[in-house]
């Protein structure tokens, strides 16, 4: 291949440069002489783009980064290497010293890539790099909430269109398959990111009646049995029926960044308690809004929530019904489930740039889920909200 | 919860018993008295659901089945825990012993996660478990075959669409959003399970035009720029145009168990080389489909191929021009990419039951990627193929 292009344009320096310094200083403050990263992720945060291979990032100056594939990038610091072991090779061949504390990332790489990488940097103290890229990464440049504002307002106008793709008689995944079309043609690249192995999903889930009560394995607000076994989420092909809460929680993954929005349809008119309860949701967002700025607990915003629940009697319902989710919000950003957590038992602080989804929900039985869901940045006098969207409960028949 | 559902259907018990078997004579052949499952993939594999929490196959006996989550599974073998050094105690409690060889998916769980199940089952000697997984897992039962068949039928039909899909002026995102559609109305699940890092996708990818030609990071067959430098794969907007190839590839996840098959359309007519290619294709496929049969060296089918296209004179070609794969195959199951490897230096034989995909392709400059691919099981007298549609280009325009 003649052609080359660059590891990243000229114009993204300033911004990478500004990721950099950030995980320098954690790296400072926890005393790390270098970081060698190699999950994909890690790997689009410090580079902007994903390749195969690895950045070692210093804790002084630019990272090298060591690529296997595409063939063809180009940069002062871009060079090819084919197994990982030659990034000791290069070291040794450039005098580099090597780190005597290195940050793997230890929650995301297998025990045997782990292995293999710490030989190359014997004897070098290893210490968990893949907390402080979260820990980093909770904490957005601007220029990434920018695209979680680009999501947000192309995820709403996918939102939009619900309404007009609704005929009497389908099932709920008819109705999710046309949502996640008119996603796709608005730009959606479908693919969700999740840190671990504790959620697995295709392009999020819409919930009708009483599946929105069938507990789930994976870690998300609600579950829903889904379509077969192999993946044990959302929608399962209940046709949709008068009387039904139908919730729509389709990712918004139009950049590398996702927005999380959840909405609720109905099916003629739902029960009284349903109303009520979405009522709930929308009264503990208001608060939540009113009280959330940097420097709040994010247990605050969780126990918060709880309490409104119980104070109106709905406690049973809250965050589901069988099963419970132990939390009323969660980070998002390149992946979906970033810091902070909003649970009762969190010690995350907001803190200005952090992003979450809030999604106070209830799963009323014989009716199905109602409640709301938005993405928040946090900026210094409180939450921006990001996805804006009609939030009553909408009539579909 | 009132409720409960057993950790899986009576009926299943003949299935899964087979599996534990297959597992336990791989465990007596490396002298391991127990492994500890909690990959998704891998509980998927030994139950028949994906559960959060864990699998305890022991060397002789049934599982134990470890569950945080989903609240309601019964069965005598299952226990419900919170965290995994429950696990620990159970074993103290019911006086059972600690196994002094231990298996954990050392390719698949996180660093951090193995040092804490290692930790459970100190002084254990820990074992490669993901590999010996792996190895059992590429040689399916005849129930896994048969999803896979049921997977090649629907994955079938769906691409018998795909003319009546093509609009003139369309992009390739834009078509393959349609066939998108149609796979989800056939049933698709749409989520591709992956064995590490190696790949992300989407649904599939289509590829057209110049467009085939660009590196991607992944490890698939082909590459192409994506819609995003986080997911730098598959269409990247091209508008389909006379005289271009469109190589629809595809995921078929209509089960727990994945077909992969690609077909090539034309817009108009293409040139004499790229028809000259393709034919070279179908000829390699027949080829292999004469040779391959239980006993079969994998790198013998790699070697045959490329064998057949350096005579043809079009090894510049294959698998890529400007970054080519490695490989001219791979195996498929519950993820994308199991063995066996068909490549140069596979230590892979092909035995009955192995599945694997082959897919003979070129990329030929100015017109885009042509060649097949095609999902097959290894049967006592040769491969069956389970993805049965036209090989031919077909002419969109």
């Amino acid at each position: 291949m003649n052609q080359t292009i660059p590891m990243f344009p000229t114009s993204f320096l300033p911004e990478l440069r500004l990721r950099w310094k950030h995980l320098q200083e954690a790296m400072e403050e926890t005393n790390l002489q270098g970081l060698l990263i190699s999950s994909n992720v890690n790997l689009y945060y410090v580079s902007g783009r994903v390749f195969s291979g690895f950045t070692y990032l210093p804790l002084k100056g630019d990272p090298l980064f060591f690529v296997r594939r595409p063939v063809g990038l180009s940069g002062a610091d871009v060079h090819y290497i084919r197994k990982p072991e030659e990034i000791g090779t290069y070291f040794q061949q450039q005098g580099l010293p090597l780190p005597q504390t290195l940050g793997l990332e230890s929650d995301a790489i297998s025990y045997n890539e782990y292995q293999r990488y710490e030989a190359i940097f014997h004897p070098a103290t290893i210490q968990n790099g893949s907390a402080l890229l979260r820990r980093v990464r909770n904490l957005k440049t601007d220029w990434e909430i920018e695209q979680i504002r680009r999501s947000g307002r192309l995820h709403t106008q996918v939102y939009h269109t619900i309404p007009s793709l609704y005929h009497p008689g389908m099932t709920d995944i008819e109705l999710s398959i046309e949502i996640e079309r008119q996603a796709r043609l608005a730009g959606s690249l479908g693919l969700f990111r999740i840190f671990g192995q504790s959620m697995e999903i295709f392009m999020g889930s819409l919930l009708a009646g009483d599946n929105a009560d069938t507990p789930s394995p994976y870690d998300f607000a609600l579950g829903g049995a889904g379509q077969d076994t192999s993946l044990p989420v959302g929608g399962n092909g209940t046709p949709l029926k008068e009387g039904m809460a139908v919730m729509v929680d389709m990712g918004g993954n139009f950049t590398g960044y996702t927005t999380d929005m959840s909405r609720v349809f109905s099916i003629g008119t739902l029960s009284d308690l349903a109303y009520r309860a979405h009522d709930c949701s929308l009264a503990i967002q208001r608060e939540i809004e009113r009280i959330a700025k940097p420097g709040t607990p994010a247990k605050d915003l969780y126990n918060t929530a709880l309490e409104m629940t119980t104070a109106a009697g709905l406690a049973d319902y809250f965050m589901g019904h069988n099963q419970k989710a132990g939390f009323v919000g969660h980070g998002i950003g390149i992946e979906i489930n970033e810091g902070p957590v909003l649970a009762p038992r969190s010690k995350d602080i907001l803190a200005r740039g952090m992003v979450f989804a809030l999604e106070p929900k209830f799963v009323i039985p014989g009716v199905g889920a109602v409640g709301i869901e938005n993405s928040f940045a946090v900026q210094e006098t409180g939450l921006e909200k990001l996805t804006l969207c009609e939030e009553k409960i909408l009539n579909l028949s």
